[in-house]
C-alpha cells in the first residue's frame, strides 16, 4: 500500500555509503519524476545524476544537512550518500518551477524507498559553489538536491507537542520527527451557507 | 509497483460526478500528505476538504481548467469533481511553502489513484473569489486546489515532438499528453575532472 511506502519514506541523512546505487536505478527514479505531473505540462525540470566517489565528493561540500542539529556537521565519511539526483529548472522553458520540483522529488524518493534505499530532499544548498563544481550552465537554476543511499539510521515519527516541530536525536542516536496531527491541519471553513454535507447517493 | 501507480495517476479533468468520495477517504488522503516530507519540517500547509454539491459548487467557479484547450470551459455539470482538497499555506508558520505543496499534492493524488479515483492539481485559481466563497482567513494563502473524482476520460501519454508540450484532444475526445524523453531531461555536466564513474564495489 502507498501509505506503507510513504511512512517508510523518511528523510534520511546517514547512509551505508558502501552500498552503491547504479545508473540504471537512478534513471528509473528520474523516469518516475518524468511521468509525474508538471504545471502546464511544461516539464521545465532537468536532472543531473551522480554516483561514484569522485562526483559525489564534488557535490557534498555544497550541502547543508540538518538545520535543527547545529552541532552536527552532516554525515561523516562512510555515512555519506551513495548517489544524488540534482533537480534543475531549465529557465529556457519556464521562469519558475511552481511546485514541480516537489512533485518530482516525492516520486523519486518513493521510488527509492520501494527499492530499499532512502534519502533526503536538500534545499539548503550553496548554489554558486555547486554550480561551479559541476559546471552547470547559467540556463539552469538549481532547485533541489536529493541525497540517496541505503539508510543507516532510525527515524521515529512523534506527535508535535507545544507546537515544537524541531527534529532531534535521542541518546541512542535515533532521529525523532514530530508531526502535526490530522485534526490540526484540516481546517473547517466558517462561512455559513457552504456547510459540508454528505455527498449525494451514488447514481443520483 | 509505484511506477504503475505513477503512470495511472494522470491529470483528469472530467469525472463521474455522481460517484462520491467520502470524508473518511479524503482524510486518509490528507494523512498521506501529513506523513510526507516538509521543508525544515515546518508542516506549514493546512487543508480544506470539500465534498457534497453545495460546497463543491462554491469552489468550482473559481478554477481554470485547461490552458491549452481555450475552447473548452471546463467540465460540464455531471462531469465535475466529486471532491476537492484545497492546500493552503499557513503564513503564521512560514512565509513560503517552498515546494511542500507539490510533495503533498503528489502524495494525495497517488493515494487517490490507488483507491480508484483520480484528479488534477489546479494552480490557476481566482484566489480572491475562492477565499471569499469559503471565508478563508487572511492568515492562509491558497496554494493549490486538487480536484478529485472517478475519472471519466482517457489520458494517453505521447512523446514530445518538435518541442511541443501542449496537451490536446483527438476526435474521439481522448486527452493526449506529450512527455519529454528521459534522455532529454537527464543532463551530463561537462566539467572535466568529475566524470561519472562506476560506483565502488560493495564493501569497499
Amino acid at each position: 500500500m502507498l501509505k506503507d511506502l510513504i511512512v517508510s519514506n523518511r528523510s534520511y541523512r546517514r547512509f551505508h555509503e558502501d552500498v552503491p546505487i547504479d545508473m540504471a536505478t537512478l534513471r528509473e527514479l528520474v523516469d518516475l519524476a518524468r511521468l509525474s505531473a508538471s504545471g502546464g505540462n511544461t516539464q521545465c525540470l532537468k536532472y543531473i545524476i551522480s554516483y561514484g566517489l569522485e562526483r559525489n565528493a564534488a557535490i557534498f561540500p555544497h550541502l547543508s544537512w540538518a538545520g535543527y542539529l547545529p552541532e552536527w556537521p552532516g554525515p561523516e565519511e562512510g555515512e555519506r550518500p551513495a548517489a544524488y539526483v540534482i533537480i534543475l529548472l531549465d529557465t529556457n522553458i519556464s521562469k519558475g518551477a511552481g511546485c514541480d520540483q516537489g512533485i518530482a522529488a516525492q516520486s523519486i524518493l518513493l521510488g527509492a524507498t520501494e527499492r530499499g534505499f532512502g534519502g533526503c530532499m536538500i534545499g539548503s544548498i550553496q548554489r554558486e559553489g555547486l554550480r561551479q563544481a559541476l559546471a552547470v550552465m547559467e540556463q539552469y537554476k538549481i532547485e533541489l538536491v536529493i541525497a540517496l543511499g541505503k539508510p543507516k539510521e532510525t527515524v521515529i515519527l512523534d506527535t508535535v507537542k507545544n507546537g515544537n516541530i524541531k527534529y532531534w536525536r535521542d541518546d541512542q542516536d535515533q532521529h525523532h520527527v514530530p508531526k502535526r496531527s490530522l485534526d490540526e491541519i484540516i481546517l473547517e471553513p466558517i462561512r455559513i451557507g457552504h456547510p459540508i454535507t454528505e455527498p449525494p447517493p451514488a447514481g443520483k
